[in-house]
């Protein structure tokens, strides 16, 4: 499990004054980034000349309580399922003791320029097995 | 069914050179803001005065093709589902004759501010039934 | 003078109930980026085998009068000024009769792998010199 | 002078690969937030039953040097100038040490529910003078 705090600001907030439900995909994204730098796997490297590009292909998200802007959250990121070509993160969402949100993507390896999944690469994949 | 059309801009995009997954939500709730408009229900009334507020409770979507700065998406819109206190709408999201993605929303009708579901505004429900 | 109609979204505004400062910007690139889809220029095509890249080096806005979710604005483009490798934008930005804002965004032409300016694209030169 | 590390994400990013210049304002307004939260000064009390309504009237920015997914930036805010019914902020975009980029906010203090100016909260203008 991989745990980061985040601050909602005003930009996360919408005129209804609470949490845009999209920015909750935005921030655990953020929450992967942070999680990938931290395994030392850089996803900026997979920019330019890599083989490799790995989309999400799905994602999706549970809201179960207003989140407001000041609010610090407490998000958990867990590595759910690996397979040969893909892989699924988990995030809880937590404000004080309230799980104010829960959120899932998944993400598959594929070929940068052919149409075709490749094997995840494997300093990613020795990675991701720490947080299974 | 609803069908509105959007230009993919520069914002949507990220450095790997596709629509960043995050403004599929984004550009599906558009669409949703249109569609209620074109209803005669719009959002922002349930501000301010308003007794309810209608959150999204679920988001979920999926991605199967790259989405590029300037290409033209045709968003169509279903009704899923209505019960008293909630519905669902589903989004298809084509490129030229290709399904690029797919999502869907679940909002709930809650009073505005007591902490308990209430039934649907019957004028948003009459309206969304046209639409099922 | 270009001009194009944009109904400010949720995603737009912030939890004070009004449209969130740094999506005005985006609102008028989304302009821009209409603005040269429709010179026969499109912005996409500076990407990948371009010489040219052609980044905003200066942008600034004022904003007169609050804007709401809702509120169609009226967006009306110029050219200010072209030089050998620069040229200005500005915007107005109406909502009814009222000027609720302005911006204004420079660019400036440079070579997309050497680190210097070059003359702007002569096809985009003659594109703007119209709108003058 | 406050100073904050912000590092860039993708999110942030357009599909030139490099930051999209309307970020750059949400970049320095986060940072805004945080100072003011540091001064004790948290800008989500001006909601609601606040008799003020503190808006951003004009905002700039300079942009001279691609900013990348990645980036670790050092931004520096300095309050400029602070009059009876308004103040501005500067910042300073420090990657390594290189001025990536600046930029100004211009805020105004007004009446929340009538249409004019008011002199700063005094608690906010003190907190300020000690950044002058």
């Amino acid at each position: 499990m991989y745990t980061k705090k985040y601050t909602v600001r005003l930009h996360d907030t919408d005129a209804f004054g609470v949490l845009y439900f999209a920015n909750q995909f935005r921030i655990i994204h953020e929450a992967y980034e942070e999680f990938t730098d931290d395994l030392g796997f850089h996803l900026n490297k997979l920019m330019d000349q890599s083989q490799y590009f790995i989309p999400i292909v799905h994602a999706e998200a549970s809201y179960n309580h207003p989140v407001m802007m000041g609010d610090t959250l407490k998000i958990s990121l867990n590595v759910e399922n690996i397979s040969v070509h893909s892989y699924s993160i988990t995030y809880d969402i937590l404000l004080k003791k309230i799980l104010v949100g829960t959120a899932k993507t998944v993400h598959v390896s594929t070929h940068a320029y052919k149409n075709k999944k490749v094997p995840i690469p494997k300093s990613l994949r020795q990675a991701l097995e720490k947080h299974l």
